[in-house]
């Protein structure tokens, strides 16, 4: 059988989870990773590659698997490849998703590109929309953590006088239960804890750095912050995984009253080679429906659950229905 | 807009929790109950017509709900029905779906069938699928309970001397986090206990029935099974309630050897309206699919998941993505 042969965009932490996550799956190859940086400077055993070269593998590559940032990488790279490739990212500015979907079909007329593909956006998405359409008179909450926030730990080194910092979301387990109990109206300082650890310089004041983070608005402020002040080796020890997870609740009520409960819950060790793994099998998916005619941008909202696995339907159906 | 017009044939707890679920849904509406009985023994306030005279419906009904059994109604009536009406069934023999599903797929030349959607099968099974394709490196278990096992119940009730009975499914809280954990062989016994309320006559032994139910091959012999005795009045009062749930779990490794943990999880008060709320669902996802031109027989593995909402998909990338 032909293998799936997949091109990896990017070579930072996600980067490399998707080169894990392809060893895992026997059917797919990854042909080639694409950088900006300095080839010599990329360590691994794979073939690395100029990004300015990438219109040379056009005829090698099924679907190339973007693992560059939300913030500035994407918007810009998955327009300008989707032109030439079938692609897959896990673009995650929630609020721009509509205006960056369009750019992205705009331009994917003779491609298919799916994005948005993780686990928020991506598999708790998914369960959003599964709970509340099967349960039309519910309530819905996503709980994030515990886990390492990316963004609100680099917003705490940005503090002048902080040399590291790591941020952790904690779902309160009180927040989790009063929604089972049926508590719906849960205000975002309810619903999650921020804890940081942090690393100061010597001449640093301690109660102004923890004022600085308790007060920041946007990271911070909206909730009940706890600040550890720890040293350097400390936080290199003990904080430098990353960890996440997080809940997906829907309470609802059927007929005759009738209370149902639908609960979607995640514990990862590694938050980026998880998104690693979900993007990877949904590249699976890509090469599919692009088979099959598909073109455009789409969502994971469009993709039958089957288009993911290496195994045929029938099979499924007979092993897993 | 025009609304989804739709059908149910059968009216035990299954079409009742379907007449119910469509109030729930506003795009929908039920043109008629089919029943085998005398029509004038049903109660309810919706049109119930004889199910002989169903093909005259054949042009007014987008969807037939089927909700007969699947022991000896579905086998027979959906590769019947499908071939003059789209429907979709909620049929649950595990080990019988490729022959149904194939049964199906042959008479629905011009119609669109949708087996096998509930919970179990259903959603668990699209569980299993995404979990163990998300992870391959891992180990799926799927956990029924704490809930009433209809077939256990019966199978209690048939021994000699005994009036009433309700046997609960209940999954073993220790199993569950021994998977957690990371101990996967986990036997039969191992994940779940049953536990059986059970009323008999006075001139009963209840020592020689607690024995035939402890050692009742399939059902109960590979279990550790608790009886307790109870009057019919208690029965009634405290044990007359459907409730169900289930939990599906996978434990995997990724990359670098990195633990990752997926959970869902159904606590539900009513088991038979909670089916019926997702066969409702699906049943609009069927007509969707026949709309575009899809024809015979398909499973949930088959259904993108946006074909369930009645809301678009601009609208649903951009609240719910």
């Amino acid at each position: 059988m032909k293998k799936i042969n997949v091109g990896i965009v990017g070579y930072g932490n996600l980067g490399k989870g998707v080169e894990k996550a392809i060893k895992q799956n026997p059917d797919m190859e990854l042909k080639a990773i694409f950088t900006r940086r300095d080839i010599k400077e990329i360590e691994t055993k794979s073939l690395v590659v100029n990004i300015k070269d990438i219109l040379d593998w056009q005829n090698k590559i099924d679907v190339l698997i973007l693992c560059g940032g939300s913030a500035t990488d994407l918007p810009i790279q998955t327009p300008e490849l989707v032109r030439h490739f079938n692609t897959v990212d896990s673009y995650d500015t929630h609020a721009k998703i509509p205006e960056y979907f369009a750019e992205v079909n705009k331009n994917a007329t003779e491609t298919l590109g799916l994005i948005s593909v993780g686990w928020d956006p991506g598999l708790f998405s998914m369960m959003r929309l599964l709970f509340e359409t099967l349960l039309p008179e519910s309530h819905t909450e996503s709980f994030w953590g515990p886990g390492v926030s990316q963004g609100h730990s680099d917003a705490i080194r940005r503090i002048e006088g902080v040399i590291g910092a790591v941020q952790y979301t904690i779902p309160r387990a009180e927040a989790i239960e009063a929604m089972e109990d049926g508590e719906i109206d849960l205000t975002t300082r309810e619903k999650h804890l921020r804890e940081c650890y942090v690393a100061i310089e010597a001449e640093a004041k301690k109660e102004e750095i923890e004022n600085a983070i308790k007060t920041m608005p946007d990271y911070f402020a909206d909730y009940d912050t706890i600040v550890n002040f720890v040293t350097l080796t400390e936080l290199k020890e003990k904080h430098s995984g990353m960890p996440h997870g997080g809940t997906v609740l829907t309470k609802g009520i059927t007929g005759s009253g009738s209370k149902q409960l639908m609960k979607f819950n995640l514990e990862l060790a590694s938050n980026p080679e998880f998104t690693a793994s979900v993007i990877t099998a949904y590249a699976r998916a890509v090469v599919k429906l692009y088979r099959e005619g598909k073109r455009g941008a789409i969502s994971i909202y469009d993709v039958p659950l089957s288009y993911i696995s290496p195994e045929d339907n029938e099979s499924l159906r007979k092993r897993l229905l």
